[in-house]
């Protein structure tokens, strides 16, 4: 679509913010913007405060770095979690995907990312030095490496092992084999391979569906 | 996605913001929205004051209902246009399209919708009016109803046509045939029947390529 065309300028200006956002294009930008222009004043002044509230106030949870509304989030400020378990994962959608599972009561470790050279991004840029001082300060007895199975995944799990493998912590990594439902015909050979290899008691996988 | 574990009511707010958007649901928003939170200070207050002044300061045009930051559109404001040529089109979106030809030099009608007992919408809804009292006036000499060709277009150029046919103005509509890169035999019967029935002298077509 020719940008020439917009019949205003504050129209014009609002599509190309939109279209800054991952996944939106011009089209669908202008078809957002459209359907806020024909909402009612209150309804579009509400959605700017609410972005701008979000922006000025959210924080950091001190303790493992995702998302809070305070200084230490709620999991982190939660008694009845298990304090020496700490589940790290590359980023806060994660954490909702896990918690959502409701099988973990441990903490969590939110890394920020996974080491790519290709994106520039290194141990640095991650929270993993902080990790290192949890492992060392020995209140946890248990890391659990979560991150995605892809090659950055696994070069950041390596690293890290790397950097706590010598404090007295049990390091595990999520189970990987065939997903529930899945069909073997069509599962690819890496995941089926391994999950041969680390076949479980066939009595143990009867108690857990 | 399970709405109770956002760790924070400020994220959970500006995603349910963003979930009222057309076509965007929970995952998307919290993705957008995760994106904003990146984004430096300034980009995210740049956003929401965009928006803020878009939906303040953007007005319908006086003469054609299309949406202007000025009282009269450029378009209507351009003494260069045939301002006695109306093309009557159901929204903005397709003044852009037409525009995006550069093969119409006269004006434009906004309707602002099409008749759709179904939606509720009906001709008091829509500019109607507005457009029967441009067709007394004496200035217009075409109206040319470019409508989608659905039924609720069909139906809305049909309630037009009633209205204005007894002024002196010649009432026209798009062209309907085959889309220029068509096959035959991928064509609908309906569409088909039409360009067979609206065969144009074949020296006129070669002139328009």
């Amino acid at each position: 679509m020719n940008t020439q065309s917009y019949p205003s300028r504050l129209l014009e200006n609002a599509v190309s913010e939109f279209s800054t956002l991952p996944g939106i294009g011009q089209k669908t930008a202008l078809r957002l913007v459209l359907h806020l222009l024909r909402q009612p004043e209150g309804d579009v002044s509400r959605f700017t405060q609410t972005l701008t509230r979000l922006r000025g106030e959210i924080k950091q949870c001190r303790h493992c770095h995702n998302l809070s509304d305070t200084e230490i989030c709620a999991i982190c400020a939660d008694p009845a979690r298990d304090h020496g378990t700490v589940c790290v994962v590359e980023n806060i959608r994660d954490v909702m995907s896990i918690e959502n599972t409701m099988q973990f009561r441990g903490v969590y470790h939110v890394l920020g990312g996974v080491i790519s050279p290709m994106d520039g991004i290194g141990p640095a840029d991650l929270t993993i030095q902080d990790l290192e001082t949890k492992a060392a300060s020995g209140d946890v007895r248990e890391i659990i490496l979560a991150l995605s199975t892809t090659m950055e995944g696994d070069t950041t799990n390596f690293y890290i092992y790397r950097k706590i493998k010598d404090f007295p912590i049990s390091i595990t990594a999520l189970a990987r084999g065939l997903a529930v439902g899945d069909e073997l015909e069509y599962t690819d050979q890496v995941t089926l391979g391994r999950s041969i290899l680390n076949r479980t008691p066939f009595e143990e996988s009867l108690g857990k569906n």
